[in-house]
């Protein structure tokens, strides 16, 4: 009933293996989805997704309600545990990518678009669950940024990859086509606090550490704060500025 | 002219490796503090905390104005790189714990004292970055938190913890005797977008994913949102507070 696998040169773990990689996960066109609440959330919500279910032991899903086209795999312990990067100890999904369509630019933007270049994983996942939560219409992916479906960022994410519109930008030089308003999160510019968010625009997030280019022809909004740290976190920033459009349209 | 260790056997690097964890900081009373833009930025401004710098090479360092009072130390590369868990390749300094008190709740607050449970390290430290970008009086830690010298907190906080004022609150039930007004991050309470924050008060933050036990007696504050995930991350929702608390002030 239950296929098994115990071999690390097993062609299918060594498949799932890659996908602990953005460059595995491009290539297979496949994801690893990891986590307590992420897990059973995303079979019930999600199940189309999804074609397997790897697990350590029988029992650990005797009393899921698995939908038919999701085969369950039984993983030997030491290859459960490889793809269990954030040691979970929980069943783990395997996903099948959903196309990333490239970003028209040169329309004018619909709700609040986020553009943005944040490289790390774990990162970018944390600024996607607040973007879901805080009503983003878009995510706009510059080249730099991490993989939406990197497993670091699938865990920080709280599933917001399957509720967002994840989008391809290209490079920053694609900006200056772009139709605005155009408005960035900067040292040195407009008060964010009082800032009066209009209801479409497009705003833009740089690396972290980085900031945004400045030739970027972008409107600059800043976080007031005491000065006492060199800098806000680059995801709790973009979060308050979320929030403030959010809460401003409410 | 330096001092050189390449054995692992080597006691002062065996109570070094000590601190990368809790229990070793809290026995030896040191820390260890790395990163690009935070080790010169403390060795500028808090000299007297240090009294090592950890290098692998005497050329790193040669051109830096070292305080005459910290002494630099040669590890052998393979001892370097157990204490550098950050791979930030530069050198590290090691810092004598602070003395930290333990909080007097019967008294009242003042400015906004954070009273906070966050168990993970690196989200304690993102949130006592954000703490001191708005101005925290104060920051409370209860039993459930981490260290806050943890080099995983120390390395997401920015140099928070030099210019807080932090201390130790106890377990939970310590609140109950607490003066208010107490507020705390939780569903099911005001809107925090359009809450009149006091001046002076205490915002109690939970555990990842718990929440405020419901016994505590405060006022719920609630961060509205699309309710497309779960849940905002805890520092995430804890920086959105403190900016409403800092952007309300001004």
């Amino acid at each position: 009933m239950f296929h098994y696998i115990d071999s690390p040169q097993n062609p299918q773990f060594k498949s799932w293996s890659g996908l602990l990689e953005s460059r595995g996960i491009r290539k297979q066109g496949q994801f690893l989805l990891a986590g307590l609440k992420t897990v059973p959330e995303a079979l019930t919500r999600w199940p189309l997704h999804f074609t397997r279910i790897l697990i350590r032991h029988p029992e650990w899903i005797t009393d899921w309600p698995l939908p038919e086209h999701i085969q369950p795999v039984v993983l030997a312990g030491p290859l459960f545990r490889e793809l269990d990067v954030s040691g979970t100890d929980y069943p783990i999904l395997v996903g099948t990518l959903p196309p990333i369509a490239q970003a028209d630019l040169s329309a004018p933007p619909k709700g609040l678009e986020l553009v943005c270049a944040l490289g790390d994983p774990a990162n970018l996942g944390a600024l996607l669950r607040s973007a879901a939560a805080f009503g983003a219409s878009k995510v706009i992916l510059l080249e730099e940024a991490a993989h939406p479906f990197h497993p670091k960022c699938l865990r920080a994410a709280s599933n917001a990859v399957f509720t967002l519109d994840i989008v391809r930008g290209g490079r920053w030089a694609a900006l200056d086509q772009a139709e605005g308003p155009l408005l960035a999160l900067d040292a040195g510019g407009d008060d964010l606090a009082t800032f009066p968010w209009p209801e479409d625009a497009r705003l833009i997030l740089g690396e972290e550490g980085q900031g945004v280019p400045p030739q970027v022809p972008a409107q600059r909004l800043t976080i007031g704060n005491t000065g006492n740290v060199e800098s806000l976190n680059a995801t709790v920033a973009a979060s308050i500025a979320l929030f403030t459009y959010y809460a401003g349209g409410q």
